[in-house]
């Protein structure tokens, strides 16, 4: 087992909220649908507490094979992004920003490797997950984690999305926080049918954790950060209007009507992942935030054509803002990496 | 560059249609929006062919990069599956099977393995790729292989996916081949936002397909060979009516009353590709079949509790029904595996 160099001092973000959670106005326990009184999450599903065990299908993990609280009740911040590669790079970056020490000899291993669907590393409080791409893949991520966090009685976790997008109005290499998000019509809910009837569930953020974040930007830094409406869609191509899809039914000036359209809207960029995010993240209690890095700017041109070292470059920047953000909450200073030379 | 031990004959799977495609009922050259008259792809795109260069973005190729008519002309099948494993697994089954050769001392490689995203394996005239889990997911990969397929100049490609699924009243580890998709509301379309506006693509798939890959069970396979209707969905846990995620709003008896509810529309199986592999390629004008093994049934239980053994064997059942279609169209004899010695 790795062990820790620092004993980590959490401290609680939001003082109110953590006050407010032990008892309610009658002084009575609280019937958060979403917390026990420690912080630890309740499950807004009666089903699970019942079963003899929990396969976590996706994670290659599940409650009667492994001793979840055991492996995970440490962790306080859940990070994912598109790629393995790039999941794999932060985890050992973060391992660097916060000094968590592994032991000598040892090196990190993808936990659900044996899943084949998603990569999960696991840095002391930091858990780092590959969510692959759209909101499918995501949805199923979110579900096992939230119930990760349940069976390991983690508390106040907060979840972070490190992704990539296009901007709308905003150069390539810069940073954007979602404010809040909207699907493909800018209706701010997440659809889904459930038993043939469509449910419809809020894409709310944390609008303390978005404004907290973009104010860890330091003026030397490479990239600007905007807070803004992302647009979430099930579609790279025809759903975003670009025109170098298989098909396009659509000509050059229609595209940037609909791109000027959604600008005036509010909506600073596109990418696939946050409807879904946002709307479990909120529905389970969780404090989520979106962080993504723009790869062109979608009023100029719809192919990525930048050079990949420089895209590269450009995806370690919401890692550099989440890692400030964890390092502050970690009573850790921000400004530097705990950690110099190698462990390995 | 691997070379050919045969000289596969490629015979036309359907002659009406390929004289049909030469000229039309006036003796004009087709007009058909999906085939040039020799069978290669037609984009519904006019953008593509006036572009400098197209970046196939998750699939680390472009066509200024790379010469893709030489690496991809010869392309006849297209394998796609959910995980890089499985369709590892599946080019070195099908290598096998159709006796394609290998230069000694090389093997396969990943061909987008710089995209972190996509994996893909080429053996001669079939292509394998994983697609990730999801409509958005399998949809960024299709309009990318089609897009290949348009590039390469490749003739009449047939499209196959090869998955996993929960089957409606079929116990798991039989095979069930979607006649046609539907989503959760049992809408027979793909609904996709385009420019703001609601599009709807029907999820048509080729019966005929269907049924000759129903044709090539044999009576000893252990597995059994449903042809019907294929629920797909946006979720894996509330989308597919299951107890076991993290939120459930409803009782075991709603969610059974569903599930017979679907069954009674002649819905078999549930899995979450299924719908937009049926639209795109029906769109493109490519026939399609989606072969699925079930891994259990959902009137019995939601948790995949089967040993991961098992269920390694029963995702080889779609690959061998698959294989055997190769085979037949290659003109291979279809009981055998065309090598039984090691390459390596």
């Amino acid at each position: 087992m790795p062990c820790h160099e620092i004993e980590f001092g959490m401290f609680p973000l939001e003082e109110e909220e953590e006050e407010g959670r032990q008892l309610d106005a009658n002084g009575e326990q609280s019937t958060d649908p979403t917390r026990f009184p420690d912080g630890a999450l309740r499950l807004r599903n009666p089903h699970i507490s019942e079963m003899e065990q929990d396969i976590l299908y996706h994670l290659a993990l599940g409650s009667g094979s492994h001793d979840l609280q055991e492996m995970f009740s440490d962790v306080r911040f859940v990070c994912m992004g598109g790629t393995p590669k790039r999941m794999e790079q932060f985890a050992y970056y973060i391992m660097d920003e916060i000094g968590y020490k592994l032991p000598a000899g040892t090196t990190l291993l993808d936990i659900s490797f044996q899943s084949y669907r998603y990569s999960m590393y696991k840095v002391g409080p930091v858990l780092c997950f590959s969510h692959g791409m759209g909101i499918p893949s995501v949805g199923i991520l979110l579900h096992e984690v939230i119930k990760l966090m349940y069976h390991a009685k983690c508390r106040d976790p907060i979840f972070f999305r490190l992704g990539t997008c296009g901007g709308i109005g905003i150069e390539g290499g810069n940073l954007v926080i979602s404010e809040s998000a909207v699907d493909g019509l800018l209706q701010p809910y997440l659809e889904l049918p459930v038993l043939g009837q469509m449910q419809r569930r809020p894409a709310v953020l944390d609008r303390q954790l978005a404004h907290d974040l973009k104010n860890l930007r330091r003026e030397d830094d490479p990239f600007t950060v905007t807070v803004g409406k992302t647009m979430c869609t099930y579609d790279f191509y025809e759903g975003q209007g670009r025109l170098d899809g298989a098909f396009c039914d659509y000509t050059e000036e229609d595209k940037l009507a609909f791109l000027r359209k959604i600008h005036a809207e509010n909506v600073v960029n596109m990418e696939m992942e946050s409807l879904c995010f946002a709307a479990l993240c909120h529905h389970a209690g969780v404090r989520g935030a979106v962080v993504c890095v723009t790869l062109l700017n979608r009023l100029h041109g719809d192919q990525v054509s930048t050079p990949k070292e420089v895209l590269n470059k450009w995806q370690e920047y919401p890692q550099m803002l989440v890692a400030r953000y964890i390092k502050k909450a970690l009573g850790l200073p921000v400004a530097v990496p705990q950690r110099s030379h190698p462990q390995v």
